[in-house]
C-alpha cells in the first residue's frame, strides 16, 4: 500500500513553516528536517512528539548545510564529507527521537541533495554509504525515475532498501521523469489536477504526463508538500483515496 | 585511577586547532566537539577514528550554539530548549560514532555551558535531563567544586553518574574553587607549576591554592587543555605520573 | 511630532515574517534587520526598496549574532567586539542602501541587545561608540526609561542624538518602565487597550500604568510590532491619531 | 607597476589563519575577508588597522556564504541574490573601514566565486552589478585568463575597472590558463620554482607553462597565498623583485 509522506519540522527558531499539527494525522511518514536547511533541536523534538501522537513513521530529512537557501541550492561538497554530513543529521534526529522513545526508520534527503543524488552516482553512493554505515535497516526515499533499476542495483550493493516517491502536484514527461517547473503546466495548482494525478498513481500505478498520457510508475510513497496552502486538504484527499 | 581527558576535534572546516593526533595516544577520554562551538561532521569522524586507534573513550562535548564565540559566551537559553540542544549534539556525535563502530560513553559540556551548569540549578537540571533521557548510562563530567554534594544529589535524581574534573594548569582558591583567570597567578604557565599541581592531585588528592596551601579534592579526571602549545607534553607528564 | 517605527525585513531565506508591504505605507521609520537575528541580503534589498517607495526613513536594526534565537537571548559579548558587530551590521545595510540610492539614517538595536543597553553602561557605550565612529549623524533609538537623563548624558559624550521609544501594546509600571511580560495585564491584546495607550502617549505625553494611572513620558517615536497579526491596523490607528 | 595582493583577515573567532601582521608590511593590497567564508567583525577591524599601519590598500574579499567550506565550494546562487550578497559584504567591510578612517578601494571575490565568475557570464555580471551599484570607482580583481578581452568588454558595460591577477606558485597551461591542481607540477612547492615564475611575470610579462614555455600575460597584480607557510618570504621576494 502506498504511504503518504510529508516534509515536517521545517520551522526555524522564530519562523514558522507548514501546518504540521494539522497535516500529521493524515500521513504515514514524517520527513523531519535536521537543522541544516531548516528546523532546530526544539522544533525537531516537538515534531517527533507530533509524529508519535499520530503513530507516524519518522524519517530523517538531511540537507546540504544552507539555512539561508533552505537547502535548495546545489553545493559541490566532496562525497566523503557529504557522507558525514548525512550521518550527523540522521544521528542528531535519532538522538532526539531516542530521548522521546521514538526512532528514525528511514531517510529522505532534501531539496538540492534529493535532486542531485539521482543524477550523480558519487553523490548517491555517499548517501547510500551514510545510510548503510549508520544503520542498513533504514530505507532511503528516492525520486521515481526511469533509470530506477540502476538506483536499485547500487542500493543493493550497500544493502539499503529504496522507497520510490511520486508527486501528485506535478506533471511528468514522456519518459516518466518530473517535468521541469519552468514548463507551463508542470506544476498543478488546482484540486482537480492533483486528484487526477493522485488517482492515476493510486488506482492505476501510473503518472499523467504533460501531454495527458499515462505511463506506468512503480511507487512506494506519495509526497505531500507541507509548506503549501493546500497541504492539509491534499493529505486528506490522499488518505481517503488510499484508505 | 584518575583519567586524563582532553578537548578534541576543535578544528572547523579550513581552520585547525589543537594537535589531536599527537595528544590522543596519551589520554584516556576524548571530549569531541559536536559542531556548535567547533568541529564539523568530517572533523568529528576523523577525531573518532583517532580515538578508536588509541583505544580512548569518546565523550560528547556539547556547547551553546556559537561558533564565532567558540561557545565561551554565556547565552540565556531556556532550559527546555537547552536540553534539546544537548541531546541533538550527543546524538549527532553518537551517529558518527555508530557509523565507525564506536560509541559515546560520557558527556562533558563545553565553555560557558560547563561553567554555568555548576552555578545554575535549572541549567544543570536541563543537562542532566538531556543525558538521562538520551542514555542514563552516560556519565557527566563536571567541575570539582566545593558544593559537589549538591551536584551529586541532583544527578542521582536523574540516575546520572558524575565525574569530577580538576585542572593542572590552574590555581584554586581557599574554598577549592578554580581561581578566576583575572587574578595574577591563577593560570600556570610553567612546567614546574603544572607538575606541582599535577602531583598534588595525583599523589595526594589535593589541589594547591593561590596561597600555596593544599586542600583536599575528590577528582575522577584531569583535564589537559588541547589548544595550548603545551598540550602534548602535559599529557605525557600526566601519563607518566598516573601510570 | 511622534514618529511611527516598525521592525521590518525580518523574513529569512524561505521563511516569512511580518507583512512589510502592507505596514510600510503607514509608518515613518523602518528598522531593517541586518542578517544577525533575521533577514538576508536579498530580503534587506527588497525591504529597502519598499521603504524607498513609501518615503520611509531607514534604520539599521542590529542584533546579537543569533538567528536560531532571533536575537532575543542575552549573550555576554565583550564591548569591544560588540562595537564591531554593530558597525558591521550598519555598514552592511548601508551598503545595500547605497546601491539602491538610499541611506541609513538611524540605528535601533534589536531584542536582547536593545534591552541590555539601557541597563548596562559598558554595552550602551559600545553601541554609542559604534554609531559615533560609523557616523555621528545617525540617531540612536532607545527605550524611554525613567533614567533617561543618564542615557542622554552618555550619548552626548559621543555626540549621538537619542530617540526615545514607547510602546502602545504594553503597560508601564509606576516608575515609567515597561511592565514585565510575565505580569498579567502587561501585554495588551485588544484594540481598546492599545488605542487607550496610544491616545495617552500621543495626546497627553503620558503612559498608562498597570494600575491605570498616567505618568508623563517624553517620547520621540512609537513602536509597532511588525510580527503580530495586528500590525497593519495598529499602524493605521497610530497614523490616524498622529496625523 | 605590479601590485602584490594577499588574502587577509581569514581568521575566525578562536581560530587563526595566516600570519597577517608579518605579511602586511610587504604587500600593496589586502583582500580582507568579510565574514561569509572567514573573518568576523572584530578580526576585520584588526586587519583594517594592520593595513592602515602599513599603508596598504584595502579590498573587500566577498564569498559565497559557507564558513564550513571556506567559500571553496561552488553554490548555485541566483545572480540577483548573489549581487546582494556581494554588496552586503562590501558594505560591511566598508563600514568597519569607515569607523577607522579607512575605505575599501577594490573588490576581489574569493574561492569558488572567484573561479566561477570568469567562466559564467551571469555570475560575472552579478558581481559587476554589485560593484557598479555600490561604487563604480572600485576596481575588480579577476584572474588573468585567455579570454580577458571578453571580461574587459563586460566590465566596461558596467563602468568597472578590472585588475588582472596572476599567481607565482602555480604553473599555467599552454593557453595561459591556470593549470589544474590535479596535474602533477601544477602547484609549485619550492622557492626556486616560485622565483622563476615571479621573474617571468615581473621581468618579462610572461608566465611559465607546465611544459616550461613562456607565454605573454598582461597582469596588474600578483597574489601571495597568505595561508601557506611561505607567505612572508614569498611576499618579501616579490617586494624585492618589484621594488
Amino acid at each position: 500500500m502506498l504511504k503518504i509522506n510529508c516534509d515536517m519540522g521545517e520551522s526555524f527558531g522564530a519562523w514558522t513553516m507548514g501546518d504540521d499539527s494539522h497535516v500529521m494525522p493524515h500521513i504515514d511518514m514524517a520527513n523531519i528536517a535536521c537543522g541544516f536547511h531548516a528546523s532546530d533541536p526544539l522544533t525537531m523534538a516537538k515534531t517527533v512528539e507530533l509524529a508519535l501522537a499520530s503513530g507516524v513513521a519518522i524519517g530523517a530529512h538531511p540537507s546540504y548545510p544552507d539555512l539561508m537557501g533552505f537547502g535548495r541550492r546545489e553545493m559541490s561538497i566532496a562525497p566523503a564529507e557529504l557522507k558525514q554530513l548525512v550521518i550527523y543529521q540522521i544521528g542528531a534526529l535519532n538522538g532526539i527521537c531516542r530521548a522521546l522513545g521514538a526512532e528514525v526508520s528511514y531517510v529522505k534527503p532534501h531539496g538540492a541533495l534529493y535532486n542531485k543524488m539521482v543524477v550523480d552516482e558519487a553523490i548517491f553512493r555517499a548517501v547510500l554509504e551514510a545510510v548503510s554505515q549508520y544503520d542498513a535497516g533504514l530505507s532511503l526515499v528516492v525520486m521515481a525515475v526511469p533509470e530506477s533499476e540502476n538506483l536499485t542495483r547500487l542500493a543493493r550493493e550497500y544493502g539499503v532498501n529504496l522507497l520510490f516517491e511520486v508527486f501528485t502536484d506535478r506533471a511528468y514527461d514522456e519518459n516518466g521523469r518530473l517535468a521541469s517547473r519552468s514548463i507551463p503546466g508542470a506544476v498543478f495548482h488546482t484540486d482537480i489536477e492533483i486528484e487526477r494525478q493522485a488517482r492515476a498513481i493510486i488506482e492505476r500505478s501510473a503518472v499523467i504526463t504533460l501531454e495527458g498520457a499515462e505511463i506506468p510508475v512503480s511507487a512506494d510513497t506519495i509526497c505531500v508538500h507541507g509548506d503549501g496552502p493546500r497541504a492539509v486538504q491534499t493529505a486528506q484527499l490522499l488518505r481517503s483515496l488510499i484508505g
